[in-house]
């Protein structure tokens, strides 16, 4: 699976979003949010996703799952400054038996800043590839696999 | 401009290369080095990169260009530990008036780790973006503008 | 002006607090927060300290000044773990005419797990130590210059 | 143990010293290396240690043993810029049981850009703290345990 550039920039197609202001150590030399940051961004967004969907991360680890990122792919629109609220949306994109797609979109005051995408692979402890367990996939997708 | 992610993976097919060792603050509780860390490996290879041509990046900022980065994809194929050496390979894989787009490899012990690509776009010091100069084409492609 | 050790353990004697959740980012292969990220907590609390006194960081570097960190001390006293909520209490410990400490003090449900302490110079834009001015001297101390 | 605050500025009273370039991505929108990212490079010169004694901490680390860090201290004195080469210097300050003190002075082309000190714990797997074994306090401090 290879990681499909074609993210959507219309924020009504997310279904959540949270909000992180950029911190002073998150900028560089050029005055804005160094492009390395943006990363920290997208995944603590995931993280918040699952949480609010009454999975944290921490259990589905304590499961013995891991969601191994397997490609990222960022595209950068404005710069983002020091003390900037970014509101990073986020979706499931697409779901296979043992990856998925996540898309992002990223704003400041209702103007584009980023988007992008992540791919995951569902792996056990040993770092191999499994199948995503059923209640993770109806989770993510709505709808039963 | 979009990155295209046809990236080799041949080491042949790149120019220069460059190790850097992973740090243990660079590795997360996976036990491996995280997703985001790869980031500032590619940036240190461009650094080091211009500077192996002689035109360190600092030089470039002093004459008032920057070479913001647009867009940045990563594919990671195999993980990075605790003080691996991470040897990247780079190369500039097409140029534009205003745009070029610099192709990675990360091998270790000749075993690749991930692959990726980052466009940059030439920019002045106000954040406009502006045609390169012909000395940075020339550099760059070894091929006069 | 050398750091002075002796931070307060009792959250009582702190006038501010800030939670902050620990990201997969800054996690290490030993399994916890790794100790360089902690140096970014104390960051975003100092500047929404700033910001709850309706004097955000931005606008002060907007007027020329910057708050230089001359020196920073942390003790870690229990691990901090991926998801972990820290709230982290702060205070001004001391303020002499171009520099002052803040204390810090990191819990987790009510267990300490980190306390520290920043001694900050104001600077001008050129990086040259100056006079705090006296707006923020009463706005740190709670009483007038 | 607290950390001993009284840390040399003289070079020749160190026993060892590691080259680090500062990256783009270490630097801030004050336009020099963030304070945070200078924790990264203490580390990055004690592991750097240890292997030119011969005992790679990844060793240490599979024999069963971490080297918690119990507390950090830095004193930052003149700013290091993007590009710069620090060198730093350490040596191990003082050894105890179960605890040990690291010193450093970092330095940019002679010049003392900042100066500071970590206290490690020896820890077994579980994080509970353990006596160092005789090869490990022979290697850091030259004498038989």
């Amino acid at each position: 699976m290879r990681v499909d550039l074609d993210v959507s920039i219309d924020p009504n197609e997310y279904s959540f979003s949270h909000d992180i202001r950029v911190r002073f150590a998150e900028t560089d030399a050029m005055g804005v949010m160094h492009h390395s940051s943006y990363v920290a961004f997208l995944e603590e967004t995931r993280v918040e996703y699952l949480r609010s969907l009454g999975r944290p991360y921490g259990e589905l680890r304590d499961e013995g799952f891991e969601l191994a990122v397997l490609e990222i792919v960022l595209q950068y629109r404005q710069s983002a400054r020091f003390e900037d609220v970014i509101r990073v949306h986020t979706r499931v994109r697409s779901m296979r038996a043992a990856s998925f797609q996540m898309d992002y979109l990223l704003m400041i005051d209702g103007s584009i800043c980023a988007s992008g995408a992540t791919v995951h692979g569902v792996v056990d402890k040993n770092g191999r590839a499994t199948r995503a367990p059923a209640w993770l996939k109806t989770l993510l997708t709505g709808s039963p696999s």
